[in-house]
Protein backbone atom coordinates (compact mmCIF):
# COMPACT_ATOMS: atom_id res chain seq x y z
CA UNK A 1 0.00 0.00 0.00
CA UNK A 2 1.29 3.71 -0.57
CA UNK A 3 2.75 5.42 2.37
CA UNK A 4 1.14 8.78 2.87
CA UNK A 5 3.07 10.69 5.43
CA UNK A 6 -0.01 13.09 5.88
CA UNK A 7 -2.02 10.34 6.38
CA UNK A 8 -3.33 10.61 10.05
CA UNK A 9 -2.36 7.59 12.71
CA UNK A 10 -5.68 5.46 13.49
CA UNK A 11 -6.33 5.55 17.52
CA UNK A 12 -8.62 3.15 19.56
CA UNK A 13 -9.57 2.51 22.66
CA UNK A 14 -12.68 0.45 24.65
CA UNK A 15 -13.97 4.13 25.39
CA UNK A 16 -12.19 7.24 26.66
CA UNK A 17 -9.27 5.84 28.32
CA UNK A 18 -7.24 5.77 25.43
CA UNK A 19 -7.19 9.85 25.00
CA UNK A 20 -4.56 9.75 27.71
CA UNK A 21 -2.88 7.79 24.56
CA UNK A 22 -4.19 10.64 21.98
CA UNK A 23 -2.82 13.13 24.59
CA UNK A 24 0.73 11.55 25.07
CA UNK A 25 0.90 12.02 21.04
CA UNK A 26 -0.18 15.30 20.63
CA UNK A 27 2.84 16.43 23.07
CA UNK A 28 5.20 14.38 21.04
CA UNK A 29 4.45 14.06 18.06
CA UNK A 30 2.70 17.57 17.27
CA UNK A 31 2.61 16.84 13.47
CA UNK A 32 1.20 13.86 13.61
CA UNK A 33 -2.71 13.74 13.01
CA UNK A 34 -5.22 11.71 14.14
CA UNK A 35 -8.54 10.04 14.29
CA UNK A 36 -9.12 8.37 17.08
CA UNK A 37 -12.15 5.44 17.65
CA UNK A 38 -13.90 4.97 21.35
CA UNK A 39 -15.65 1.70 21.46
CA UNK A 40 -18.56 3.85 24.24
CA UNK A 41 -21.23 1.16 23.23
CA UNK A 42 -19.62 -1.69 24.36
CA UNK A 43 -17.05 -0.07 27.02
CA UNK A 44 -15.45 -1.58 28.78
CA UNK A 45 -13.55 -4.46 27.44
CA UNK A 46 -11.20 -5.40 30.95
CA UNK A 47 -13.86 -8.24 31.76
CA UNK A 48 -14.94 -9.55 28.18
CA UNK A 49 -13.19 -12.39 26.88
CA UNK A 50 -10.38 -12.70 23.82
CA UNK A 51 -12.65 -14.09 21.12
CA UNK A 52 -14.89 -11.05 22.02
CA UNK A 53 -12.12 -8.54 22.18
CA UNK A 54 -10.76 -9.75 19.19
CA UNK A 55 -13.91 -9.32 16.81
CA UNK A 56 -14.79 -5.88 18.73
CA UNK A 57 -11.39 -4.75 17.33
CA UNK A 58 -11.39 -5.93 14.17
CA UNK A 59 -14.72 -3.90 13.66
CA UNK A 60 -12.63 -1.06 14.69
CA UNK A 61 -10.05 -1.94 12.66
CA UNK A 62 -11.94 -1.86 9.39
CA UNK A 63 -13.54 1.42 10.10
CA UNK A 64 -10.37 3.25 10.79
CA UNK A 65 -9.21 1.68 7.44
CA UNK A 66 -11.87 3.53 5.59
CA UNK A 67 -10.44 6.86 7.53
CA UNK A 68 -6.87 6.23 5.20
CA UNK A 69 -4.71 5.94 8.39
CA UNK A 70 -1.42 5.35 7.55
CA UNK A 71 -0.97 3.34 10.86
CA UNK A 72 -2.79 1.81 14.25
CA UNK A 73 -2.44 2.51 17.61
CA UNK A 74 -4.10 0.38 19.87
CA UNK A 75 -4.16 2.71 22.94
CA UNK A 76 -5.98 0.21 24.86
CA UNK A 77 -3.77 -2.57 27.31
CA UNK A 78 -6.87 -4.92 26.84
CA UNK A 79 -6.82 -5.12 23.42
CA UNK A 80 -3.73 -4.95 22.98
CA UNK A 81 -2.89 -7.97 25.39
CA UNK A 82 -6.04 -9.85 23.72
CA UNK A 83 -6.18 -8.89 20.28
CA UNK A 84 -2.82 -7.27 18.58
CA UNK A 85 -1.20 -10.51 17.99
CA UNK A 86 -4.12 -11.78 15.72
CA UNK A 87 -5.02 -7.96 14.40
CA UNK A 88 -1.37 -7.67 13.21
CA UNK A 89 -1.02 -10.98 10.90
CA UNK A 90 -4.25 -9.70 9.51
CA UNK A 91 -3.57 -6.52 8.43
CA UNK A 92 -0.72 -4.09 5.98
CA UNK A 93 -0.81 -1.47 7.93
CA UNK A 94 1.98 -0.97 10.52
CA UNK A 95 0.21 -1.52 14.13
CA UNK A 96 1.47 -0.74 17.39
CA UNK A 97 0.00 -1.55 20.82
CA UNK A 98 0.49 0.15 24.56
CA UNK A 99 1.60 -3.17 26.36
CA UNK A 100 4.87 -4.03 24.84
CA UNK A 101 6.56 0.03 25.00
CA UNK A 102 5.08 -0.20 28.76
CA UNK A 103 6.99 -4.02 29.26
CA UNK A 104 10.27 -2.79 27.27
CA UNK A 105 10.01 0.64 29.61
CA UNK A 106 9.81 -1.68 32.91
CA UNK A 107 12.67 -4.20 31.83
CA UNK A 108 14.69 -0.68 31.43
CA UNK A 109 13.73 0.81 34.55
CA UNK A 110 14.29 -2.15 37.02
CA UNK A 111 17.35 -2.74 39.14
CA UNK A 112 16.18 -5.10 41.73
CA UNK A 113 14.19 -7.36 38.94
CA UNK A 114 10.84 -6.72 40.55
CA UNK A 115 8.25 -5.50 38.75
CA UNK A 116 4.39 -4.61 39.63
CA UNK A 117 1.83 -4.68 36.61
CA UNK A 118 -1.65 -3.44 37.95
CA UNK A 119 -4.18 -3.30 34.70
CA UNK A 120 -7.88 -5.17 34.30
CA UNK A 121 -9.13 -8.73 35.04
CA UNK A 122 -8.48 -9.46 31.08
CA UNK A 123 -4.98 -8.07 30.83
CA UNK A 124 -3.41 -9.60 34.02
CA UNK A 125 -5.03 -12.97 32.76
CA UNK A 126 -3.31 -12.95 29.52
CA UNK A 127 -0.21 -13.02 31.19
CA UNK A 128 0.86 -10.19 28.12
CA UNK A 129 3.21 -8.07 30.86
CA UNK A 130 4.52 -10.70 32.66
CA UNK A 131 5.43 -12.96 29.35
CA UNK A 132 7.17 -10.06 27.31
CA UNK A 133 9.14 -9.11 30.30
CA UNK A 134 10.44 -12.26 30.94
CA UNK A 135 11.17 -13.27 27.59
CA UNK A 136 13.50 -9.65 28.14
CA UNK A 137 15.06 -10.37 31.19
CA UNK A 138 14.43 -14.17 32.47
CA UNK A 139 15.80 -12.46 35.59
CA UNK A 140 13.05 -10.55 36.44
CA UNK A 141 9.62 -11.28 38.53
CA UNK A 142 6.35 -9.92 37.55
CA UNK A 143 3.78 -9.64 39.92
CA UNK A 144 0.40 -8.76 38.52
CA UNK A 145 -2.94 -7.60 39.97
CA UNK A 146 -6.28 -6.43 38.35
CA UNK A 147 -8.00 -3.19 40.17
CA UNK A 148 -11.64 -3.46 38.23
CA UNK A 149 -12.11 -0.24 40.71
CA UNK A 150 -9.55 1.91 39.56
CA UNK A 151 -11.81 2.67 36.24
CA UNK A 152 -15.35 3.62 37.39
CA UNK A 153 -13.52 5.49 40.44
CA UNK A 154 -11.72 7.69 37.77
CA UNK A 155 -14.73 7.87 35.79
CA UNK A 156 -16.72 9.16 38.78
CA UNK A 157 -13.84 12.01 38.81
CA UNK A 158 -12.88 10.41 42.01
CA UNK A 159 -8.94 10.81 41.27
CA UNK A 160 -7.89 12.85 44.34
CA UNK A 161 -9.87 10.82 46.96
CA UNK A 162 -9.72 9.35 49.99
CA UNK A 163 -11.87 6.65 49.18
CA UNK A 164 -9.94 5.75 45.94
CA UNK A 165 -6.41 5.74 47.53
CA UNK A 166 -7.91 3.55 50.43
CA UNK A 167 -8.91 1.09 47.36
CA UNK A 168 -5.61 1.67 46.25
CA UNK A 169 -3.81 0.88 49.42
CA UNK A 170 -5.73 -2.65 49.50
CA UNK A 171 -5.41 -3.55 45.80
CA UNK A 172 -1.40 -2.47 46.49
CA UNK A 173 -0.78 -4.14 49.36
CA UNK A 174 0.16 -7.61 48.03
CA UNK A 175 2.47 -6.65 45.34
CA UNK A 176 3.57 -3.85 47.70
CA UNK A 177 5.06 -6.63 50.16
CA UNK A 178 6.90 -8.24 47.03
CA UNK A 179 9.70 -4.93 47.09
CA UNK A 180 9.01 -4.04 43.40
CA UNK A 181 10.97 -0.69 42.62
CA UNK A 182 8.88 -0.63 39.21
CA UNK A 183 4.91 -0.50 38.73
CA UNK A 184 3.33 -0.23 35.09
CA UNK A 185 0.00 1.32 34.90
CA UNK A 186 -1.65 -1.36 32.83
CA UNK A 187 -4.71 0.28 31.91
CA UNK A 188 -5.19 3.59 29.89
CA UNK A 189 -7.44 5.26 32.53
CA UNK A 190 -4.87 5.05 35.68
CA UNK A 191 -2.28 7.61 34.62
CA UNK A 192 -5.27 10.10 35.80
CA UNK A 193 -4.57 8.52 39.65
CA UNK A 194 -0.58 9.04 39.20
CA UNK A 195 -0.18 11.66 41.92
CA UNK A 196 -2.83 8.99 43.99
CA UNK A 197 -0.47 6.23 43.54
CA UNK A 198 2.49 8.21 43.47
CA UNK A 199 0.93 8.69 47.52
CA UNK A 200 0.51 4.95 47.98
CA UNK A 201 3.86 3.19 46.46
CA UNK A 202 6.05 5.81 47.92
CA UNK A 203 9.24 7.84 45.50
CA UNK A 204 10.60 4.69 45.69
CA UNK A 205 8.78 2.81 43.31
CA UNK A 206 9.53 4.21 39.42
CA UNK A 207 6.09 4.29 37.78
CA UNK A 208 5.74 3.54 34.21
CA UNK A 209 3.16 5.18 32.03
CA UNK A 210 2.54 2.97 28.74
CA UNK A 211 1.22 5.94 26.81
CA UNK A 212 4.28 8.21 26.71
CA UNK A 213 6.10 4.99 25.83
CA UNK A 214 3.77 4.31 23.06
CA UNK A 215 4.38 7.78 21.75
CA UNK A 216 8.07 7.24 22.01
CA UNK A 217 7.18 3.85 20.19
CA UNK A 218 4.95 5.12 17.43
CA UNK A 219 7.81 7.91 17.00
CA UNK A 220 10.63 5.25 16.55
CA UNK A 221 8.27 3.22 14.22
CA UNK A 222 7.20 6.15 11.90
CA UNK A 223 10.77 7.24 11.21
CA UNK A 224 11.68 3.66 10.63
CA UNK A 225 9.30 3.32 7.80
CA UNK A 226 9.38 6.87 6.78
CA UNK A 227 6.42 7.53 7.67
CA UNK A 228 6.79 10.37 10.01
CA UNK A 229 4.92 13.66 9.10
CA UNK A 230 6.68 16.92 8.50
CA UNK A 231 3.68 18.98 9.06
CA UNK A 232 3.71 21.61 6.53
CA UNK A 233 1.02 20.82 4.28
CA UNK A 234 -2.35 21.43 4.45
CA UNK A 235 -4.74 18.33 3.90
CA UNK A 236 -7.97 20.21 4.33
CA UNK A 237 -9.03 18.41 7.01
CA UNK A 238 -9.44 18.34 10.85
CA UNK A 239 -5.83 17.36 11.79
CA UNK A 240 -7.58 15.56 15.03
CA UNK A 241 -11.02 13.93 14.34
CA UNK A 242 -13.02 11.68 17.15
CA UNK A 243 -15.73 8.66 16.71
CA UNK A 244 -17.22 7.25 19.52
CA UNK A 245 -19.60 4.42 18.93
CA UNK A 246 -22.33 6.04 21.44
CA UNK A 247 -22.70 9.06 24.08
CA UNK A 248 -20.64 11.55 22.33
CA UNK A 249 -21.67 14.20 24.69
CA UNK A 250 -20.15 12.23 27.77
CA UNK A 251 -17.62 11.62 25.40
CA UNK A 252 -16.88 15.21 24.61
CA UNK A 253 -16.82 16.07 28.22
CA UNK A 254 -14.61 13.28 29.60
CA UNK A 255 -11.86 14.56 26.60
CA UNK A 256 -11.98 17.68 27.76
CA UNK A 257 -10.55 16.88 31.28
CA UNK A 258 -7.55 14.75 29.63
CA UNK A 259 -6.91 16.69 25.90
CA UNK A 260 -5.20 20.13 26.06
CA UNK A 261 -8.48 21.32 23.77
CA UNK A 262 -11.51 20.99 23.81
CA UNK A 263 -13.41 18.99 21.25
CA UNK A 264 -16.84 19.23 20.49
CA UNK A 265 -17.29 17.52 17.15
CA UNK A 266 -16.93 14.02 18.27
CA UNK A 267 -19.05 11.74 15.72
CA UNK A 268 -21.29 8.75 16.05
CA UNK A 269 -21.09 5.99 14.19
CA UNK A 270 -22.42 2.16 14.37
CA UNK A 271 -19.49 0.18 15.09
CA UNK A 272 -21.05 -3.34 14.54
CA UNK A 273 -21.71 -2.07 10.44
CA UNK A 274 -17.71 -2.55 9.94
CA UNK B 1 -50.01 -15.57 18.76
CA UNK B 2 -50.98 -18.84 20.52
CA UNK B 3 -50.64 -19.09 24.31
CA UNK B 4 -48.89 -21.76 25.77
CA UNK B 5 -49.07 -21.99 29.52
CA UNK B 6 -45.97 -24.24 29.46
CA UNK B 7 -43.96 -22.05 27.43
CA UNK B 8 -41.05 -20.66 29.25
CA UNK B 9 -40.90 -16.84 30.64
CA UNK B 10 -37.93 -14.47 28.75
CA UNK B 11 -36.12 -12.49 31.59
CA UNK B 12 -33.16 -10.62 29.91
CA UNK B 13 -30.51 -8.00 31.53
CA UNK B 14 -27.68 -6.13 30.49
CA UNK B 15 -25.34 -8.93 32.53
CA UNK B 16 -25.85 -10.82 35.42
CA UNK B 17 -27.51 -8.58 37.56
CA UNK B 18 -31.09 -9.50 36.11
CA UNK B 19 -30.55 -12.72 38.08
CA UNK B 20 -31.60 -11.33 41.35
CA UNK B 21 -35.07 -10.76 39.51
CA UNK B 22 -34.53 -14.43 38.23
CA UNK B 23 -34.40 -15.58 42.25
CA UNK B 24 -37.33 -14.38 42.56
CA UNK B 25 -39.23 -15.66 39.60
CA UNK B 26 -38.27 -19.21 41.36
CA UNK B 27 -38.92 -18.61 44.33
CA UNK B 28 -42.02 -16.71 44.20
CA UNK B 29 -43.41 -18.73 40.86
CA UNK B 30 -42.03 -21.97 41.12
CA UNK B 31 -43.86 -23.63 38.39
CA UNK B 32 -42.72 -21.18 35.54
CA UNK B 33 -39.64 -21.93 33.45
CA UNK B 34 -37.27 -19.67 32.10
CA UNK B 35 -34.85 -18.69 29.48
CA UNK B 36 -32.30 -16.13 30.50
CA UNK B 37 -29.94 -13.56 28.81
CA UNK B 38 -27.48 -11.87 30.08
CA UNK B 39 -25.64 -9.50 27.60
CA UNK B 40 -22.10 -9.77 29.05
CA UNK B 41 -20.55 -8.87 25.93
CA UNK B 42 -22.20 -5.12 25.92
CA UNK B 43 -22.45 -4.96 29.61
CA UNK B 44 -22.71 -2.39 31.61
CA UNK B 45 -25.89 -0.64 30.20
CA UNK B 46 -26.15 1.90 32.33
CA UNK B 47 -24.16 4.31 30.98
CA UNK B 48 -25.17 4.25 27.92
CA UNK B 49 -27.81 6.40 25.22
CA UNK B 50 -31.34 5.20 24.84
CA UNK B 51 -30.94 4.67 21.11
CA UNK B 52 -28.34 2.39 22.01
CA UNK B 53 -30.07 0.69 24.85
CA UNK B 54 -33.08 0.19 22.79
CA UNK B 55 -31.13 -1.24 19.14
CA UNK B 56 -29.64 -3.98 21.82
CA UNK B 57 -33.00 -4.46 23.40
CA UNK B 58 -34.38 -5.05 20.32
CA UNK B 59 -31.71 -8.10 19.53
CA UNK B 60 -32.67 -9.79 22.67
CA UNK B 61 -36.19 -9.74 22.29
CA UNK B 62 -35.48 -11.36 19.24
CA UNK B 63 -33.44 -13.86 20.20
CA UNK B 64 -35.94 -14.24 22.73
CA UNK B 65 -38.55 -15.24 20.49
CA UNK B 66 -36.46 -17.73 18.97
CA UNK B 67 -37.16 -19.71 21.93
CA UNK B 68 -40.66 -19.88 21.72
CA UNK B 69 -41.02 -17.66 25.23
CA UNK B 70 -44.58 -16.64 26.31
CA UNK B 71 -43.76 -13.72 28.24
CA UNK B 72 -40.92 -11.14 28.31
CA UNK B 73 -39.55 -9.65 31.26
CA UNK B 74 -37.09 -6.96 31.10
CA UNK B 75 -35.10 -7.86 34.55
CA UNK B 76 -33.11 -4.77 34.23
CA UNK B 77 -33.68 -1.38 35.12
CA UNK B 78 -31.99 0.85 32.45
CA UNK B 79 -33.68 -1.12 29.68
CA UNK B 80 -36.20 -1.11 31.43
CA UNK B 81 -36.44 2.85 31.65
CA UNK B 82 -35.04 3.59 28.31
CA UNK B 83 -36.59 0.60 26.15
CA UNK B 84 -39.48 -0.90 27.54
CA UNK B 85 -42.27 1.90 25.82
CA UNK B 86 -40.56 1.24 22.40
CA UNK B 87 -40.71 -2.71 22.88
CA UNK B 88 -44.03 -2.92 23.55
CA UNK B 89 -45.53 -1.60 20.78
CA UNK B 90 -43.01 -3.20 18.45
CA UNK B 91 -44.32 -6.81 19.65
CA UNK B 92 -47.03 -9.35 20.33
CA UNK B 93 -45.84 -10.90 23.20
CA UNK B 94 -46.49 -9.76 26.82
CA UNK B 95 -43.97 -7.90 28.14
CA UNK B 96 -43.00 -6.54 31.67
CA UNK B 97 -40.16 -3.99 33.38
CA UNK B 98 -38.80 -4.00 36.43
CA UNK B 99 -39.50 0.07 36.60
CA UNK B 100 -42.91 -0.13 37.10
CA UNK B 101 -43.77 -2.45 39.95
CA UNK B 102 -40.82 -0.86 41.94
CA UNK B 103 -42.35 2.67 41.52
CA UNK B 104 -45.45 1.33 42.39
CA UNK B 105 -44.76 -0.18 45.62
CA UNK B 106 -42.75 2.77 46.55
CA UNK B 107 -46.26 4.60 46.66
CA UNK B 108 -47.81 2.06 48.41
CA UNK B 109 -45.16 2.55 50.95
CA UNK B 110 -44.49 5.91 51.45
CA UNK B 111 -45.95 7.44 54.39
CA UNK B 112 -44.21 11.28 54.36
CA UNK B 113 -44.56 11.43 50.50
CA UNK B 114 -40.98 11.42 49.82
CA UNK B 115 -39.04 8.59 47.98
CA UNK B 116 -35.33 7.94 47.09
CA UNK B 117 -34.48 6.47 43.98
CA UNK B 118 -30.89 4.72 43.56
CA UNK B 119 -29.94 3.93 39.80
CA UNK B 120 -27.74 3.99 37.26
CA UNK B 121 -27.11 7.45 35.60
CA UNK B 122 -29.15 6.47 32.66
CA UNK B 123 -32.11 5.24 34.77
CA UNK B 124 -32.02 8.64 36.96
CA UNK B 125 -31.57 10.39 33.81
CA UNK B 126 -34.75 8.93 31.85
CA UNK B 127 -36.83 10.03 35.15
CA UNK B 128 -38.80 7.24 34.99
CA UNK B 129 -39.47 6.10 38.38
CA UNK B 130 -40.05 10.03 39.02
CA UNK B 131 -42.95 10.21 36.43
CA UNK B 132 -44.55 7.05 37.04
CA UNK B 133 -44.57 7.70 41.00
CA UNK B 134 -45.82 11.54 40.32
CA UNK B 135 -48.36 10.80 38.09
CA UNK B 136 -50.06 7.91 40.39
CA UNK B 137 -49.51 10.29 43.72
CA UNK B 138 -48.73 13.99 42.50
CA UNK B 139 -47.77 14.91 46.01
CA UNK B 140 -45.30 12.25 46.85
CA UNK B 141 -41.55 13.98 45.68
CA UNK B 142 -38.89 11.50 44.26
CA UNK B 143 -35.13 12.05 45.09
CA UNK B 144 -32.62 10.39 42.38
CA UNK B 145 -29.43 9.90 43.22
CA UNK B 146 -27.17 7.54 40.48
CA UNK B 147 -24.61 5.28 42.04
CA UNK B 148 -22.37 4.27 39.55
CA UNK B 149 -20.11 2.56 41.47
CA UNK B 150 -22.08 0.33 43.19
CA UNK B 151 -21.90 -2.35 40.38
CA UNK B 152 -18.01 -2.95 40.31
CA UNK B 153 -18.29 -2.76 44.06
CA UNK B 154 -20.74 -5.75 44.02
CA UNK B 155 -19.02 -7.57 40.97
CA UNK B 156 -15.92 -7.24 43.61
CA UNK B 157 -17.50 -9.33 46.10
CA UNK B 158 -17.57 -6.17 48.09
CA UNK B 159 -20.91 -6.49 49.36
CA UNK B 160 -19.98 -6.30 52.96
CA UNK B 161 -17.02 -3.54 53.23
CA UNK B 162 -15.79 -0.76 55.12
CA UNK B 163 -14.71 0.29 51.62
CA UNK B 164 -18.53 0.04 49.92
CA UNK B 165 -20.14 1.47 53.15
CA UNK B 166 -18.57 4.77 52.60
CA UNK B 167 -19.36 5.17 49.03
CA UNK B 168 -23.02 4.42 50.41
CA UNK B 169 -22.79 6.97 52.84
CA UNK B 170 -21.03 9.65 50.36
CA UNK B 171 -23.87 8.51 47.78
CA UNK B 172 -26.87 8.56 50.23
CA UNK B 173 -26.03 11.83 52.44
CA UNK B 174 -27.98 14.07 50.04
CA UNK B 175 -31.01 12.16 49.76
CA UNK B 176 -31.34 10.81 53.59
CA UNK B 177 -31.01 14.80 54.10
CA UNK B 178 -34.68 15.02 52.02
CA UNK B 179 -35.76 12.69 55.17
CA UNK B 180 -37.24 10.27 52.75
CA UNK B 181 -39.00 7.37 54.28
CA UNK B 182 -38.53 4.90 51.34
CA UNK B 183 -35.97 3.70 49.19
CA UNK B 184 -35.92 1.88 45.92
CA UNK B 185 -32.95 -0.04 45.23
CA UNK B 186 -33.53 0.81 40.95
CA UNK B 187 -31.09 -1.17 39.67
CA UNK B 188 -30.65 -5.28 39.74
CA UNK B 189 -27.20 -5.33 41.45
CA UNK B 190 -28.27 -3.25 44.81
CA UNK B 191 -30.69 -5.93 46.18
CA UNK B 192 -27.12 -7.58 46.92
CA UNK B 193 -26.08 -4.66 48.60
CA UNK B 194 -29.64 -4.72 50.95
CA UNK B 195 -27.74 -5.78 54.18
CA UNK B 196 -25.33 -2.93 54.05
CA UNK B 197 -27.69 -0.32 53.23
CA UNK B 198 -29.93 -1.26 55.37
CA UNK B 199 -27.07 -0.08 57.94
CA UNK B 200 -26.21 3.44 56.32
CA UNK B 201 -30.27 4.63 55.91
CA UNK B 202 -31.51 3.22 59.20
CA UNK B 203 -34.64 1.30 60.02
CA UNK B 204 -36.81 3.81 59.13
CA UNK B 205 -36.58 3.60 55.84
CA UNK B 206 -38.58 0.96 53.67
CA UNK B 207 -35.62 -0.51 51.06
CA UNK B 208 -37.99 -1.55 48.00
CA UNK B 209 -36.80 -4.37 46.07
CA UNK B 210 -38.10 -4.10 42.27
CA UNK B 211 -37.14 -7.43 41.76
CA UNK B 212 -39.95 -8.96 44.04
CA UNK B 213 -42.32 -6.76 43.26
CA UNK B 214 -41.67 -7.52 39.74
CA UNK B 215 -42.34 -11.14 39.96
CA UNK B 216 -45.43 -10.24 42.06
CA UNK B 217 -46.74 -8.44 39.01
CA UNK B 218 -45.88 -11.05 36.35
CA UNK B 219 -47.68 -13.39 38.86
CA UNK B 220 -50.98 -10.79 38.28
CA UNK B 221 -49.86 -10.83 34.21
CA UNK B 222 -49.77 -14.22 33.72
CA UNK B 223 -53.18 -15.19 35.58
CA UNK B 224 -55.12 -12.38 33.93
CA UNK B 225 -53.69 -13.51 30.78
CA UNK B 226 -54.35 -17.12 31.77
CA UNK B 227 -50.66 -18.03 30.93
CA UNK B 228 -49.57 -19.58 34.19
CA UNK B 229 -47.81 -22.25 34.44
CA UNK B 230 -50.47 -25.02 35.76
CA UNK B 231 -47.12 -27.64 36.35
CA UNK B 232 -47.17 -31.07 36.00
CA UNK B 233 -46.64 -31.93 32.18
CA UNK B 234 -43.21 -32.49 31.21
CA UNK B 235 -42.07 -30.50 28.63
CA UNK B 236 -38.62 -32.59 28.06
CA UNK B 237 -36.65 -29.83 28.43
CA UNK B 238 -34.33 -27.55 30.68
CA UNK B 239 -36.64 -26.02 33.37
CA UNK B 240 -34.21 -22.96 33.41
CA UNK B 241 -31.90 -22.25 30.58
CA UNK B 242 -29.08 -19.65 30.75
CA UNK B 243 -27.76 -17.62 27.49
CA UNK B 244 -24.80 -14.91 27.97
CA UNK B 245 -22.83 -13.30 24.71
CA UNK B 246 -19.66 -13.55 26.40
CA UNK B 247 -17.37 -15.11 29.34
CA UNK B 248 -20.04 -18.05 30.20
CA UNK B 249 -17.29 -19.13 33.14
CA UNK B 250 -17.47 -15.69 34.94
CA UNK B 251 -21.34 -15.58 34.16
CA UNK B 252 -22.24 -19.12 35.56
CA UNK B 253 -19.60 -18.21 38.94
CA UNK B 254 -21.45 -14.88 39.89
CA UNK B 255 -24.50 -16.95 39.03
CA UNK B 256 -23.83 -19.35 41.57
CA UNK B 257 -23.65 -16.62 44.43
CA UNK B 258 -26.91 -15.39 43.63
CA UNK B 259 -29.27 -18.27 42.68
CA UNK B 260 -30.14 -21.04 44.89
CA UNK B 261 -28.86 -23.51 42.42
CA UNK B 262 -25.80 -23.86 41.09
CA UNK B 263 -25.68 -23.69 36.80
CA UNK B 264 -22.91 -25.08 34.49
CA UNK B 265 -24.46 -24.90 30.93
CA UNK B 266 -24.98 -21.63 30.02
CA UNK B 267 -24.54 -21.33 26.60
CA UNK B 268 -22.63 -18.36 24.43
CA UNK B 269 -24.51 -16.72 21.82
CA UNK B 270 -23.65 -13.87 19.19
CA UNK B 271 -26.36 -11.32 20.03
CA UNK B 272 -26.15 -8.66 16.68
CA UNK B 273 -26.87 -11.63 14.20
CA UNK B 274 -30.27 -11.44 15.70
Amino acid sequence: MKADKWAPIGVFDSGVGGLTVVREIMRNLPNERIVYFGDTARVPYGSKSRDTVIRYSRQIVRFLQTQQVKAIVIACNTASALALETIEQEIDLPILGVVKPGAQMAVETTRNKRVGVIATESTIQSGLYQKLITQADSEITVYGKPCPLFVPLVEEGWTKDPITEEVARRYLAEILDKKIDTLIMGCTHYPLLRSLLRGVVGEEVTLVNPAYETSQALRRMLLELNLANPGGVDTGQQKYRFFASDGVERFNSFAHSVLPEQISDTRQIQIEEF
